[in-house]
């Protein structure tokens, strides 16, 4: 990192400064221009750096940092394009993981009719919520631990892995027991005590970038999971919030590529979120698979007017067959295979 | 609320939803302009009104809602300006609540001289993390479970109400046998199995907005904790993210008064996360109490720069009698009381 | 338009907006719910309309809108996917416009050296900038008058329309004459003067959008060209401000549906300035394509890395034709002719 | 300014850098790290250094300035707390301008009533536009001209210098020959040729912060009114765009400190445009005039109910006497004398 020390910092602040970075085992090169003097601090431990806070010293303007404040998840340590394998299905490292399913759980025959419909048109995996995390206390939770029961009898008619959601750490393990992926939603981003265990959970994560959270701060919370032994992190964008009001959200699709550069994990897009209204999200699927998404997660019901968390963003499960067939267009142009299709191609 | 239609939908589109209205116990009253009909469905249930999903419904453009989303806490319901009872202190209603300590508690000396220094300028509670939620993993994640000993011994060292933050429903028992005020950090705002048993807990709550939250959803995120019976809810405003970066976020002092016009909760400003600088710090607490903040939370550390976190918006502990003496000028001008100075105004 | 009266609004104050709403010509249907009066007001003169400014009044709560605050460019009014016919090509309406060329025209070899690469590659338009709109004073503002020369010169050899950018009122005649398309840069979008004379002067308009325009915005500073008599606007996404930083802006790639659907205008995107770094460029054009754009607007230079402006997000005029050669793949998916190459595909 | 290349970038490429920078007359001093290279680019001439565009080369990771972009407007040249002189009064150094009026020159009636009112109030300038930047076509326009032979009946029968509007280069000369202080709108912020003639006119400017303009942009910006010869800039924060839909943009407060650090101009508020509501005004100028805000610029109507323009954030003008004995309160506790009222205070 550098430090930019204010024009007027006396000699005795640089070398206080001087001091407390060598006191930290880094190596301390003032440079004195024509105005202000420039301190690089060399070592590489980001937690003896991250502990020293100089931007609180007496003198300093500012801190500028150089290497990436994550390493686990950067992809100058473990290289691009990686994959996460999910119960003998790939996400990322050229297979698309497309991930179709309820928003909730809201019964059995809901959620099995689903299943089927997804499966039939090529989904991957099935998502489906128990837990809800609504803005209003009036808004329909979620019905639970039963729902995930219902997922597990959806898994095994139709063999596509889970992926639901943990919000609390009350019910980590019994999601854990049933879940293939592991979802932390957009509002638990930066629940680090959850990260934490998720971590040493030892399941395939899929962590949602948060509303307002930059790529690096979502890169640092995966950075937590990787931390505690578990690099099968998936990157979730799903829209951020900004002034305009026509969308839910802003959905990043610069995120994608930027990700990827920078992280070694695979990057899948939720586009119905964003979007928040039905007739977007085919346009914006589709360009989330040619920016270079390893996947997407996308609401499907079999009845999206009844829905009882929101309808008017869920496909119609009977036309999504037709929906698929448009985005693997895409996911052919881009020389990417289908995650539960590998064989098929291998064969 | 009122139902938009599309232009063009048709009778039966139209009947339909009249017919879900009223289906869910509401009046509807459709009315055709030259252009557009408009469906106003007229009920006081949020629940029921909730439920029905209806932008997803075939020839619906958009629901515009009438009342308020939240009711419990809504000035209409319990009048505005209330204050919070707090182990014999107000926030609120007239009496200024001005919370001091440092960001982290870091040991035990460190917490002791700042909290007889806080008390010594003035403030009337003193603040102190045991857990921190950071950023990176690679930061100072806070003292834990012990901090709670020490805060317990400033209390009674000097009188102090405890303010700290709970991050993790595992640790919720521990932070509500000690603390006087439980504080829900801005990542939290949205953790809604945390507020919930927040809500149970009947300790008063200190409710920070997220950094990205409307203040419809900061007050949603209230009536949560007030639907479980708690209604001691205090609201803290602490910057929201924009695309300004010389402030670490942008403190939204118009958030006070809209707030305080909305709900019958006391509302407090944090400057210190939002400014990020110390300079700035004495300015915005200003600007705070004279938009109509009913108190202050900021950080105060004998040694700002050593400290193990957020040393650069710390105040000096030395210095702080003079800050609370100018702060203290817009206080009298506000015509409030300094909470733990009530006696000795009555007297 | 619908008036909601706050709770406790007096019949005195709901006769007041009845008689105000009747006196500019509309009708006011007043309703009575349980909690509060909603008033419709039906009519579709919006200049009337807009003319009441009822928020002012005694007793309102707030207005909703329930047409659209423009007309001559809503998709209601004129169908949607039409075209804009630029001396003799075409964008939108299933003709794909790719506009190609350098940021700024910095010499008569900088810029016939470029219009030759990007005409090679597949280009159907030149884009180069006489003027540069540069947040510092310091930086190069633009070559000026001399440019449109040599434009006109690049144009004669390459057969390239030019599109090019008017800052400035005293300029617009020079720019007119010479410019096929004349651009409205996003920092001008809300120079509602400049957007009348490009009206009147009767030549295509690319319309950016500002950085912190809403759609909806976007579409009224449309309607003042229109509204002049000039129809043949194009509207070119080009990024949003965000909290985001690692990008130069966000691209918001969902106003490419939400635009087309809302007005009957094409709409191009452009991928270089939201980008800001030169390897983003090709997924997120790729992703504009599919996500339905009618066209692409690009800088592509010789030398990037000495360019006067924005080097560090201008493609490389040498690779510009595998760049091509790529998004076409995108267009030919979306079932769309590249601009330029019509006649080749009648014949 | 650093320079900071890529991992792995070649000796070839930091010596190309390196070259470069001294091409330009700079001095670079490379520093190798462990992991990156670091080139120290040393001289002051932000004119040469800005046109080198090094982000474009190969190797180079990032580019991070060390001293500001701008110059003239510096606190570091000029010093901090200037004023600007005003047809004999001030802004700034000590001296609060408060200037009211209406939003728009209506007619000559209206203008006089509340040039009288807002005079007896203790307003020390006029505000009037006459030409109104208006989002919609449909909405008034202003009256032009002739709104600025009204606003010199005012300053006749007043005494009060008058702040108006210029939109466009047609007008300026007209402008500039009424007004005591030229306002360029938010819109305008970065109409560089506007600002550049507006500099060469000789007259004080405010400056209003754009929507999405940062603080070193705005900062930028009066440079270039600066480098015309011109430094009589008032700076005038009016609320920047967010996510937030409960106020009509929202108050950067923290601008007034921060800008007043940063640069040697005064720095006012306007509390109408951001409020957009009556109630909340007053709380915001409050704290606007205690962060330090050397002025206030708010909308006065004598019937803000039927104003042509914003009529919901105007202030009565029967009622502004006691609004304005509100704020000078505040104005007194920052031991500052209200522009107008020199005299009267040196006497």
């Amino acid at each position: 990192m550098m430090i930019v020390m204010k024009e007027g910092a006396t000699d005795e602040q640089v070398a206080h400064v001087v001091e407390r970075i060598e006191s930290a085992g880094a190596k301390a090169h003032p440079s004195r221009g024509e105005f202000v003097t420039v301190i690089g601090a060399i070592g590489d431990d980001r937690e003896m750096i991250a502990s020293l806070n100089l931007e609180g010293e007496e003198g300093v303007e500012k801190v500028v940092p150089i290497l990436k404040p994550y390493k686990l998840v950067s992809s100058d340590f473990r290289g691009s394009d990686r994959h996460v394998e999910i119960s003998g299905r790939r996400i990322g490292g050229g297979t698309f993981g497309l991930i179709a399913g309820p928003c909730a759980v809201e019964s059995r025959e809901q959620t099995l009719t689903t299943a089927r419909a997804v499966r039939a048109a090529g989904a991957g995996f099935l998502r489906g919520g128990a837990f809800k995390p609504r803005t209003s206390p009036y808004a329909f939770q979620g019905m639970g631990l039963p729902a995930l029961e219902i997922l597990v009898e959806a898994r095994e008619e139709t063999g596509l892995p889970i992926v639901t959601e943990v919000m609390n750490l009350r019910h980590l393990d019994d999601v854990v027991e049933v879940a293939d992926v592991v979802q932390i939603g957009a509002r638990n981003v930066q629940n680090f005590d959850l990260l934490r265990e998720v971590g040493r959970a030892g399941v395939p994560v899929l962590l949602k970038r948060g509303l307002s959270t930059t790529i690096e701060e979502w890169l640092l919370s995966a950075e937590y999971v990787a931390r505690e032994g578990n690099g099968d992190v998936i990157l979730c964008e799903r829209g951020i919030r900004t002034f305009e009001t026509a969308t839910r959200s802003t959905l990043d699709i610069s995120a994608v590529p930027v990700a990827k550069g920078l992280a070694s994990l695979p990057v899948i897009v939720d586009p119905s979120h964003a979007a928040g209204r039905r007739e977007l999200i085919l346009p914006m699927a589709r360009a989330a698979v040619v920016a270079g998404a390893d996947g997407l997660i996308v609401e499907v019901h079999p009845a999206p007017e009844t829905a009882l968390c929101d309808g008017p963003q869920a496909l119609h499960a009977e036309e999504f067959g037709d929906w698929v067939a448009d985005v693997r267009r895409c996911v052919d142009l881009m020389g990417k295979v289908m995650a539960g299709e590998e064989a098929a191609v291998s064969a």
